[in-house]
């Protein structure tokens, strides 16, 4: 590996990826695998028959290039989203990254600027990298809370060009209130700044927390950003949308690879639309182990972020490489995201859960902490 | 429509972007499509079961993220290639136009050039302007054709970070030998410059005309790009992907967007690698085909180019737009590339061929020409 690292240093890679190492979570095989936010429940025998059934008719056309307006998928989209939305306000690719991406080739880019409030999703500086977009970041309280005062006062600062805010936040779970969102999109007026909402995680706020998606009607630089990864259970099919207005999505007509969604994905994106409420059902359930997470981790002293996600973030710990060695020992593989005293676990099932939460119990009672 | 122009221009768009519209071929209901060199026989019953039943195992573990590396499909692609190379030499995406970017992405971008000889594929200026890298183009000769001096000269003269040679070219159809590649990989030794040779039409070379996959070893600046759109049949599962040295991939890496491609493109492309015989075994009825549009044509004074890819680019039109709108008429979709007194057509089946050619030279005996 050293000599072919040689080998890559001698070849005429941009400067800015020289000592990098490509982005990823480890992927192990072990039994319980709470690392990287999946849908561990898994897609219910109907909807799976459903899905191959759909790809089935799609392959028979496979000799030719897919629709590339993607109607029939971004209709359904917008029929899911509901708030008056329709097939105009949507976009989709490869993936919300691949969605980001466009929305960075568009509206960013050498020259301007991308700002986000770290910790954060991990992955937005990187966008911002590979399209040459510079990328600052601004700050949140103790508590990793976001207020809209604070917020609104450093976009104006910062004057940028496309602000993110992850809403329930990857990696802390906390949800940012509407306020906040408002105050941001009006901070960035000055500036003409797109503010994307990534809602990767919206299917699992609590119950009352309003959707950015209400906030769309008037305001022409606000995108709302989802995934079928998630509450979908879709994470191997690599379906990421937005929501805004129309001719945001002109504008990203602009920047995508022309067919960039195959027919594949989109005869499994559709049908599993169609069969939405089955695949949905698991979301309550993830939830009441989320928040099962959150009160167990409490009683045992450590320090769990509120999360409106599927996964709970919690500090408290000493040594998180060693719970985190501690857990996989017991085949429970959970995230260190690299901030000091904290790990990440995704809420799983019932069992998963169960497994989790009594071997972190046993190594604290064992002193590992 | 307008308004929503109107609406458009209101956006923080980057400025390279305004006043362009998106790229793509119009999408049109006829009964004989020729106009984007799709394969036209469709897939065999036998392999659509094939593709069909790999994707419902693969829609069981749907809930996950895929392999990352896509290993399997690596080491088939590998085999499939063959002249030696293993699945560290192979890297793929989501059609070929995916992977051209990432190496745009990890050896072009701000700052640096990339070159190509026009007429050729119009994608690499968007690509090179979707990644902020400067765009440069070489001159052929009359006939499309691209000697070894020339292009060698034009390389040194222009000192380019990134070189596109496309063969069979597209929209021309007519082939590189060998020599040019030697010769404008080494002249562009001096500015370090990465060559990649677009073979997405590979498969459609008549017998004897050696790949550019040959030329690999010891070639570390060599990328060999291939698509499973067309030989393949599979347009619409878009795989593109390419061979070179491990350290390129590794560079492809770091610029790649983490899970880029899904469990169902993997899937599917698995499996038709799998049966990679009974799907290429229309190939040679295509170069039938071919052939015999180039010799018809000839025959009714057009001037069709040397063709080694599945579809015919012919001059000698005084008035294409009217070829093209007679050949619409009678249910016929062929290709205006742009190019005055030309016109591009696919090679289909037989009788698609037929109706082609029938109705052109009706529209010729008619004065239309």
């Amino acid at each position: 590996m050293t000599e072919q690292l040689a080998r890559l240093n001698r070849l005429p890679l941009r400067d800015d990826l020289r000592g990098l190492t490509p982005y990823g979570a480890p992927q192990l095989d072990v039994p319980i695998l709470l690392n990287v936010n999946e849908n561990t429940h898994g897609l219910p025998v109907s909807v799976r028959e459903a899905i191959a059934a759909s790809v089935e008719q799609a392959v028979a056309g496979l000799n030719r290039y897919p629709d590339r307006e993607f109607t029939e998928l971004r209709e359904r989209l917008a029929a899911y989203l509901g708030h008056g939305l329709t097939a105009e306000n949507i976009w989709a690719g490869n993936g919300s990254n691949e969605v980001l991406q466009q929305i960075l080739q568009a509206f960013g880019g050498p020259g301007r600027t991308a700002m986000s409030f770290p910790p954060t999703y991990s992955m937005y500086p990187l966008l911002a990298s590979g399209t040459g977009t510079r990328y600052v970041t601004g700050t949140r309280d103790s508590d990793f809370g976001l207020t809209a005062e604070a917020a609104a006062e450093q976009v104006r600062a910062q004057a940028p060009n496309i602000v993110f805010l992850c809403t329930p936040n990857n990696p802390t779970g906390t949800a940012l209130s509407l306020d906040v969102i408002e105050a941001v999109y009006d901070a960035g007026a000055a500036s003409q700044a797109i503010v994307i909402v990534d809602e990767a995680y919206g299917e699992f706020f609590h119950a009352g927390t309003p959707s950015a998606l209400q906030l769309l009607p008037g305001r022409e630089r606000l995108i709302v950003s989802r995934t079928m990864s998630k509450a979908f259970a879709l994470a191997g099919a690599r379906v990421g949308y937005l929501a805004a207005a129309p001719e945001v999505t002109d504008a990203l007509r602009l920047v995508r690879l022309p067919y960039h969604l195959s027919a594949i994905t989109q005869a499994t994106a559709n049908a599993a639309l169609e069969h939405a409420d089955a695949l949905l059902a698991n979301v309550e359930a993830i939830k009441v182990q989320r928040d099962r997470i959150v009160s167990e981790l409490l009683a045992l002293g450590l320090k769990p972020a509120a999360s409106d996600a599927n996964f709970v973030f919690f500090g408290g710990l000493e040594n998180p490489r060693a719970v985190w060695e501690g857990l996989l020992e017991a085949g429970v593989l959970v995230r260190d995201v690299g901030i000091p005293g904290h790990l990440r676990v995704t809420a799983g099932t019932e069992p998963e859960t169960g497994a989790f939460l009594a071997r972190l119990r046993e190594l604290l009672a064992g002193g590992v902490r």
